[in-house]
């Protein structure tokens, strides 16, 4: 098979920073090895870095970010604990069916898709919940829920929350924020191929941690003692080691670039093509004021498409005739729309430009 | 800091096949690419030639092998099932950590550790148990357990295998022998880093799976819908695509080598191992007529050890100063003994040479 390398403009993953490709061709080591625990520790201090905090337990979960939302709920939630979950979106909605496999009354809050959930809501929801959990970037919908005025008014409740999305490519402050447990992935705004699950847990949380989760593979009692090198650098499972160069230079290339330059140059791609989709007349999906610069939604009504042509098959001729992938809608945007992502190395300009040229090719 | 490139001779990760490496370098597609989609395809077909089986699902869980083991049970056990468990090391121990997790009532059969677990006495240890589970290459231990007999007496139940160390490395015919579900690693006997868990299930298990397992990133009935491409490919959770290219590529090399060249090579690799270490009067852990070529296990007695060193840092000594990387022993050989992996692209007669000229070197 030759190899096809299409810019990757959908929902994720995105294409990989050139120092992540290269990072994949370093020696493998043993996972006891010297040089990678030292590896594996400085994942963790720059994991810590962008995602604003000083937890000691922060690393990557050898799974992809759906592993990260399992191990955020199974080692925190048990049977009968109430979680308040707010949904609009796809993410959300896995939130619930998640919480309820641990036996969680789950309390859920909705709002329409495309737009934000309203954070009092979710704070209203329970007198005491033992969870609180939203999805911070909506890769479903474009849009970007409040995290911050949940964390003030939490009060006894853990503040849970989903970033795979958002982490590296919007403002995230876990510690300033008040969020005890969150995970991303590394596909997104981070310019990593996936397959890990980056997860930071406040003390506050490891206070309350099961002490033997449902899962063993996702255990954070036993996954600590590897990962953070308290107590004997205890074996649990043999970690992704190729993963986890990718990832480290990955976060080399944010740190060397700088987190706000980062969010920066994902702030001006989306706001770039969100324009450009508005002054060839596109309704965006996401409510303005709430829409994320790395993920935009967009109607594509049919009186756009070409004669005869889907909006599935217009994807297809920008994927094959262009080299250019971008995602169909979800819910009620499904077959009548498009997700389009700006992440990780994905989003430059140039991009942008060609993906406006491309569509002023296709389209009506 | 620099590349270390040591030779992978521990319990795994081995030392990847060249052409994985290689594969690393391809570009990241979409999950659902067509191209992606087709080339997740030939990973199972090329699966399915090396467990010897017609599964139709049979496709690499997005986790390392534990992630397999935890998938092997939770779709197939819940509360109150009695699973027999063979322990003689510590996998087995952890099958029955991660099947109490889901429930079950767990009839343990122990063996030494260093010895096989007679099979007749799993299948006598209760009269209708939903899963017998043994761990078919003892990764702890060095030493082979045997399927067939349980296969065939398996009777009602259902025959769960840990093959993570014995998969391309040893005999391992999962449907002539019975076996209904069986996980194993890349990063043993196909030479591949770690990252994911091949994973086959008989139809017969298929029958009887849980309809919604504690496990929502390990629930097969969703997974199966986007690997065996029945019915839609609905989207599940994104695949690790970087690490699909390479075991891709490590099932590719596997297969044009032939993979009975690729256990005979193992096979001789571990005799030449075994001869030169009994030769130099060490004596093998592993009980004769059941030891793994692909991983030994050995004894190594105080005065062997140069003055005033550990067994420990005479494994320190290799890594820095050759440049090889054996394991430690665990249970009764630790810190008295050692064990030693030939597998995948390290299973090569020069590193057998090269590991007893060192050993020449350093020991007395």
């Amino acid at each position: 098979m030759t190899h096809r390398d299409p810019i990757l403009m959908g929902p994720g993953p995105c294409n990989p920073y050139p120092e992540v490709m290269e990072a994949f061709a370093r020696p493998v080591l043993g996972h006891l090895d010297p040089d990678f625990i030292g590896l594996m520790d400085e994942v963790g201090d720059r994991l810590r870095t962008v995602f604003r905090t000083t937890n000691r337990l922060t690393f990557a979960v050898s799974g992809t970010g759906s592993a990260g939302m399992e191990a955020a709920f199974v080692n925190f939630v048990g049977p009968g604990d109430v979680v308040v979950i707010g949904v609009n979106g796809v993410f959300g909605g896995r939130m619930c069916d998640v919480a309820e496999r641990c036996g969680a009354e789950v309390v859920r809050v909705d709002a329409p898709w495309g737009t934000p959930i309203d954070p009092q809501s979710l704070l209203d929801a329970h007198p005491s919940p033992a969870v609180i959990a939203v999805v911070h970037a909506e890769t479903s919908t474009g849009v970007r829920n409040d995290l911050e005025v949940l964390g003030t008014g939490k009060g006894d409740a853990l503040l849970l929350a989903d970033c795979v999305t958002s982490l590296g490519g919007i403002d995230l402050q876990i510690d300033a924020w008040g969020v005890d447990i969150a995970y991303s992935g590394t596909q997104k705004c981070l310019g990593v191929p996936p397959g890990l699950a980056p997860l930071t847990v406040s003390d506050r949380a490891l206070d309350r941690i099961r002490q033997r989760p449902q899962s063993w593979y996702l255990d954070l009692n036993m996954i600590a003692g590897y990962v953070t090198g308290e107590g004997a650098r205890a074996y649990h499972h043999t970690a992704p080691i190729s993963m986890l160069y990718a990832i480290h230079a990955g976060l080399g290339v944010v740190l060397d670039e700088g987190p706000e330059a980062v969010r920066d140059r994902h702030q001006a791609c989306g706001d770039a093509l969100q324009a450009g989709l508005e002054a060839r007349g596109f309704e965006l999906f996401a409510q303005e004021g709430s829409r994320l610069p790395q993920l935009t939604s967009v109607w594509v009504p049919a009186d756009r498409l070409p004669d005869g042509m889907t909006e599935a098959q217009v994807r297809t001729r920008l994927l094959f005739d262009y080299g250019i992938e971008i995602g169909g809608g979800l819910g009620e945007l499904a077959g009548k729309g498009w997700r389009i992502g700006l992440m990780g190395h994905t989003a430059r300009r140039r991009n942008v430009t060609l993906l406006l040229a491309a569509l002023d090719d296709i389209l009506v």
